[in-house]
């Protein structure tokens, strides 16, 4: 299966990169500044050319997704947009532009995580661009075309992420083996429209 | 109670209006064109400029959103903006920038939809606008000061849009009752960070 991963040079992205490496998938690592292919995600102009580059693909998988996080005091129109412009039309256009270039039956998986309904302080920015993803997931499993599958997943703070655990008092960290079995979910089983929580 | 109400000359908002000005609560409606008070919620400079001019008060209530609806065929980083301007950061900014205007123990009601959740042709970029708000307005609950509240109400077509109904295929119509409902637990209840299913 030939699979782009977005964000590959992040925690999440490098982690299942070598996992599937392991199994003979064409694995596509597209990051801002490294990889196979470069992408700044906050750019359409830059997604097409991405995909002009990789051609035809099976399964987009996307780790990535800029916030502002930060005070609430310090959370103004401005700032907000970070999240709009990363986390949340990144991942839209990932799929709105990789919808001509995807193969029959491939498969769409992005990221949100628990902050959509466990809100933390500082991350509110998150919390939005989270819920729109997930609403953007329903909506887009209903209107894509040629059996393509689109799903999200939700991690809570992840186990290799110990620098973000004193900002998620009482979450339990997803671990990297939950992590890797709901990416797996959404890769290889039959569910679409999906919020997948590991 | 001072209420303001963003989208006064809609159809929820012109039912609200009517019912809440015969319980003698000092209502002022704000409008795009017309109303006591003229507000272009895509712009925080007319946003700040309401509360300048409506000066303290107890609860603000909205009812305004627009977004794109039409083919996913057309639905493209532009067409997306017109959510993201309207119905999420407009609603988004009423708050960012009201809650320095605002009395304590006061109230923000947002307006998202089923949309959220049961999704329909035609309507991806409103599920995407209305989880945006839900998710910031669960992670606003636990930010602002002053014991302000906030909470969203979320009803499906409601029963006096029935030009609506064609595109809701299943969804059993919102009564106007029920809408007030959900309203009044907002405005008059103790509850925050909910999303109120009329």
């Amino acid at each position: 299966m030939k699979i782009i991963i977005v964000g590959a040079s992040g925690t999440m992205g490098q982690f299942l990169t070598s996992i599937l490496q392991k199994e003979n998938h064409e694995i596509i690592r597209a990051n801002r500044s490294s990889g196979d292919v470069k992408v700044d995600i906050t750019s359409p102009a830059s997604i097409k050319n991405m995909f002009l580059e990789t051609g035809a693909f099976d399964a987009l998988v996307s780790t990535a997704g800029p916030t502002f996080v930060g005070s609430w005091k310090n959370l103004t129109d401005q700032t907000f947009r970070s999240g709009i412009e990363g986390k949340m039309m990144g991942q839209i256009n990932l799929v709105l532009i990789g919808q001509h270039y995807i193969r029959p039956k491939g498969s769409f998986t992005l990221i949100t995580g628990a902050l959509t309904h466990e809100p933390q302080r500082n991350f509110a920015n998150a919390s939005a661009a989270n819920g729109a993803v997930e609403g953007f997931v329903r909506a887009a499993s209903i209107e894509l075309e040629n059996s393509v599958r689109i799903n999200a997943v939700s991690p809570t703070v992840i186990e290799d992420s110990p620098q973000y655990f004193p900002y998620f008092p009482g979450e339990t960290p997803t671990t990297m083996k939950q992590l890797e079995y709901a990416f797996r979910k959404s890769l290889f089983g039959a569910v679409t429209g999906q919020i997948i929580k590991p």
